[in-house]
């Protein structure tokens, strides 16, 4: 398998300042892999459904080339549920209602076959889930990602760090960065985080882009400036798959090709909140995607 | 003369999470001109200054080759006073005090062979002081900027839009572009601001960077993420002392070098912020800030 995705797969309630929707399939996995369908086949998912989940979205992923044996679906559950309102400014939301239903059991199994993946990326979840999936991994990948956020930090602090300190590439925001490091700085927050164990550390800051610490180098992302945010549920899984699925299609980890791996992410994550959900993601052409990769070049290039 | 600066200069107090320092000398003034003189001699200043100011800053500008004729003493009265102190995060700040003094009956006569320049910037003042300006000048400039501030959007926004409607660049914050324009996303706000005269619009977001709005295009210089912001105070000012040295060092005001000089402003800027006032800004070196630009191309440069 080139590309093992594993997180949340859900139905969102999402209110923004432009519409609502009650009932959307949403979720970390979902996001990732349809955007890196985009850009490698031999994907494989790995999440939990309920008895309630649209099968019809099950097939739209495999029509898109995505391998869905390790999504397991629980006949006796439900769904997981989250409902959010976004605030005027869309930088800031609350999360009104989450029921976690089937994904308060999630107990990841890898198909023999997601076991030698070359690529891992492991979304928003329990750090205690998220290691238990890398001990699966029969063969070293090139690159381990994860994704986490400050609850888990909240809670699970020691977990936590031991399952940040098995990854290549940690991706988490400015935000969960400062908690994480107990630092303001970015700069200085990076390096500690880094000491933890990932040799690489992606801070998204939303609508101002997105840094890349390496080893000795830092590149920075910008945001396309957008005329109007309608959704912006999603996009940072969705810049996480671009960022994946790119890397597993060249299959090169340098840090030259992680640069463009970011600007293709950051490019895909400005197609997620045109519209409510995975809708834009669902409906994309390469030349949109092209060309929108051709606005990052026009927006930061100069000559000195 | 080539680069005429208008605004003020001052007596600073402020406090950061870092240290204090009672009274320092600052102002817009100060700073444009100091950081443009790294970039082009026969700069001209026009401020006013009471009788306690430090003559031997005005010496060490001189030193500088910045020409004081437009600079007015006023036995009789005080220098502008400002203190101010920062939060934690350094991106708000407090003021504590604002003393105008002298510079609350500013009214700027320009100096002869000051009326032909050929850049001309003004630094935040009343939009009625900034446009008295203007119709002093009896040769059209390559290019007039100017920097404004909320505070005359809310006192004075007739004045404001009139002045705006006069010059070709407006430097403004984001907060200010969205206050300005009444529209949260930056990039309607940028069509709506540029329909009220300026052809060209910068946008700052402090550490998140400079957006600069063309007749059709868009240019995103980053900010350089710091281990350490000392003093922020003066980085805007200093940014547009860049911005508008550059061009007046090399007078071309295509897209392509007002890119450059927005790289050289974000460089000079982030030079700024690393001690109190402008003390780093008074001893650079050109190598120096050659070693600062060569750090803004490794941090955005990537090949698609």
């Amino acid at each position: 398998m080139s590309l093992v995705i594993v997180g949340s797969m859900a139905f969102d309630g999402i209110e923004t300042p432009f519409g609502k929707v009650d009932k959307i399939v949403g979720g970390a996995a979902t996001y990732i892999g349809l955007c890196a369908s985009y850009f490698t086949d031999n994907i494989g998912l790995v999440s939990v459904l309920g008895n309630d989940f649209d099968m019809g979205y099950l097939q739209l992923l495999q029509d898109k080339g995505i391998d869905i044996e390790g999504v397991e679906i629980k006949p006796s559950g439900k769904t997981f549920f989250w409902k959010g309102k976004y605030h005027n400014d869309l930088n800031t939301r609350d999360t009104l209602v989450t029921e976690l239903n089937v994904l308060g059991e999630f107990d990841p199994k890898l198909p023999d076959n997601y076991k030698n993946a070359d690529f891992v990326m492991l979304g928003n979840l329990s750090p205690g889930v998220q290691s238990s999936v890398i001990r699966q991994i029969v063969r070293k990948p090139k690159l381990i990602a994860m994704d986490t956020m400050n609850f888990w930090m909240d809670i699970a602090m020691g977990d936590l760090k031991e399952t940040i300190s098995m990854v290549d590439v940690l991706i988490i925001n400015d935000e969960e960065a400062r908690q994480l490091s107990g630092e303001y700085s970015l700069v200085k927050a990076a390096r500690i985080i880094q000491e933890m164990g990932p040799r690489f550390l992606i801070i998204k800051k939303g609508e101002h882009g997105a840094l890349l610490f390496g080893e000795h180098q830092v590149f920075f992302a910008p945001a396309l400036p957008l005329e109007e945010v309608f959704d912006p549920t999603g996009a940072g899984d969705t810049f996480a798959g671009g960022f994946m699925g790119f890397l597993a299609k060249t299959k090169d980890i340098s840090f030259e090709n992680m640069k463009r791996a970011i600007i293709y992410g950051s490019a895909m994550a400005s197609f997620c909140v045109e519209q409510f959900g995975t809708r834009r993601l669902e409906k994309l052409s390469l030349a949109e995607i092209d060309h929108r990769i051709g606005k990052f070049v026009e927006l930061v290039r100069f000559d000195v």
